[in-house]
């Protein structure tokens, strides 16, 4: 049985919802970062980085949500095309979400939200940042059904994850149309609304 | 033939040693973003999102430095693992520098060199990261040759990119022996200095 340590954290998500859409099934083991278990010495052991999601899939023991993506992907033979250009777009996509969306989400959030001190230019610049990477993914989906070409992928998947938790970066999807569109769609996908219910019931039960 | 736009930059430089140790043949385009170029209108319809580098290898034009090492990987089935624990730990690292490494050197030189203002709890966030992060790398080269396995790997490729870079965000290599007989070994790969020597050699030219 595949186990996934995990929260109902921006890139906890992807995973579990990668899992219901290959339809593998897992145990869902909670990590409650906000009582801080992710730094807690046991954790720790299984990922030095202090970070959720990890995967544990037999012997191999994986973190990092976009790389457990590829792992999942290549080991189903699903939502991950085999080769060519269309397998391309989605290693492009995984990677902007990975070096662009996820951070400047994550500083946004940062330094609107838990900053000792306001940084005026820091919150700006990643507002900023935030905002361009949405118009550039909506300008995409202007061209494409799903972020990767026409069908749905895993990297979907990824930025999926940060747009679901777009109120703590206070990033918004209004004036972006397509946008919208995809995030109806992916939102609606029963795996998507499956993983999404597993996620969120281990806030209370870990608190 | 391949066509690679490009500058001496951190991310940019990972390609030609990807091309160079894969004995392929390209033609480096100089885009001189110290005067902009990666925002101008020819460059825009190449890459809408304004980065170096970006691949032309026939009909496919792709960016995003990490999916263009993972591209060439696996056209020519060289510095990347098939499959298993190997492949997974390259696609770990590769995300791992993506999300982590490149963001904190990037943000910590920017709040360093660059802001209007100074922002110090900013730089200070940053720094502290991208020390976190260079720690972490050292410790997995005490147990490991190469930051994904035994072998060298496009995720080696992926960190020197910016290790080469250093000095922007003011990071050092000192008091991390692991990272320093890495950093030494990968510097001294004939085509790793082949490359560099291509992207500086675009500096004053582009000037």
């Amino acid at each position: 049985m595949i186990e996934l340590y995990a929260f109902a954290t921006p890139n906890s998500v992807k995973v579990p919802i990668a899992l219901e859409e290959m339809g593998l099934s897992y145990d869902l083991k909670p990590i409650n970062i906000r009582q801080g278990e992710q730094k807690a010495a046991d954790f720790l052991a299984l990922n030095p980085n202090g970070k959720v999601p990890v995967l544990v899939d037999g012997a191999l023991v994986l973190t990092e949500s976009a790389a457990i993506l590829v792992h999942l992907a290549e080991k189903t033979g699903r939502l991950l095309p085999r080769d060519g250009m269309d397998r391309a777009r989605v290693f492009e996509q995984l990677f902007f979400h990975a070096s662009a969306l996820s951070p400047a989400f994550g500083n946004a959030g940062f330094f609107k939200r838990l900053a000792a001190e306001p940084q005026p230019l820091a919150e700006a610049r990643f507002t900023a940042e935030a905002n361009r990477v949405l118009d550039r993914i909506d300008a995409l989906l202007g061209e494409r059904r799903f972020v990767a070409g026409d069908d749905f992928t895993i990297a979907d998947i990824a930025h999926f994850g940060w747009l679901w938790r777009r109120e703590f970066p206070g990033m918004t999807l209004d004036g972006r149309p397509n946008l919208v569109r995809w995030f109806d769609t992916v939102a609606a996908r029963p795996a998507v609304r499956r993983a999404i219910a597993r996620v969120e019931a281990v806030i209370p039960q870990a608190a």
